[in-house]
């Protein structure tokens, strides 16, 4: 597969494109996340999602320090060509680095953000492994 | 309620938070846009998503042209406070501006990128109307 597909991309002026992981099966989103060319690449070619790490300023295979991988099973472009979504398998059931499910586990309600989602796994257990 | 809960966001140098839209029921991920202070507050006291435009540079009060409003039953924020999710009611069951139920209507294959989603409405027949 050439990768003619990667210049219908709108980069930004850091070369990124938004990135959302929604889950097979449960459809709950995931998380969000960025990535450059070479992650969307790698992403497509070996069915486990990529990021950039905009923080530490470098490719992030998720799941390289947890575990936590996750399979893609589609990738899907917007109609402006400035995101990308992932629908993917979430190894573990944890894509959240604090632990839960989800990334999104605050919600609004009338008092301020609550938290919606458990940990599942605290992080000092996740990470100790793989530090 | 105060706006306390605001300041809890991480707005980017632009002054905006990555906003998702992802439809109540089938959970099907509609958009990807962004959102100013303004924006953000007015959506969550008036219960209809508003956007801030990054090519109009001014607020998008999302249907305001095509009627295609999006009502709010949710809006839930993730770990890093940079993304926001809001579980929406699509009304017309249109998200797209291209007449497409998502505006995620591109699936990556061997080949490319492929469509998966039918127009739904010819967008000259959205707009006609309300230009």
């Amino acid at each position: 597969m050439n990768e003619q597909w990667l210049n219908q991309i709108k980069w930004n002026s850091d070369g990124l494109v938004a990135a959302i992981a929604q889950e097979a099966g449960t459809g709950r989103v995931l998380m969000m996340a960025w990535m450059n060319r070479q992650a969307l690449s790698e992403t497509a070619a070996g069915g486990k999602a990529v990021y950039w790490s905009r923080s530490r300023q470098r490719l992030w295979r998720k799941g390289e320090a947890s575990g936590h991988e996750q399979r893609v099973k589609e990738i899907q472009l917007d109609c402006d060509g400035d995101a990308v979504l992932l629908v993917v398998e979430q190894l573990g059931g944890i894509a959240c680095h604090t632990g839960r499910h989800s990334c999104f586990f605050r919600r609004l309600d009338k008092n301020g953000w609550v938290e919606t989602e458990p940990v599942l796994k605290d992080a000092s257990i996740i990470y100790k492994d793989k530090s």
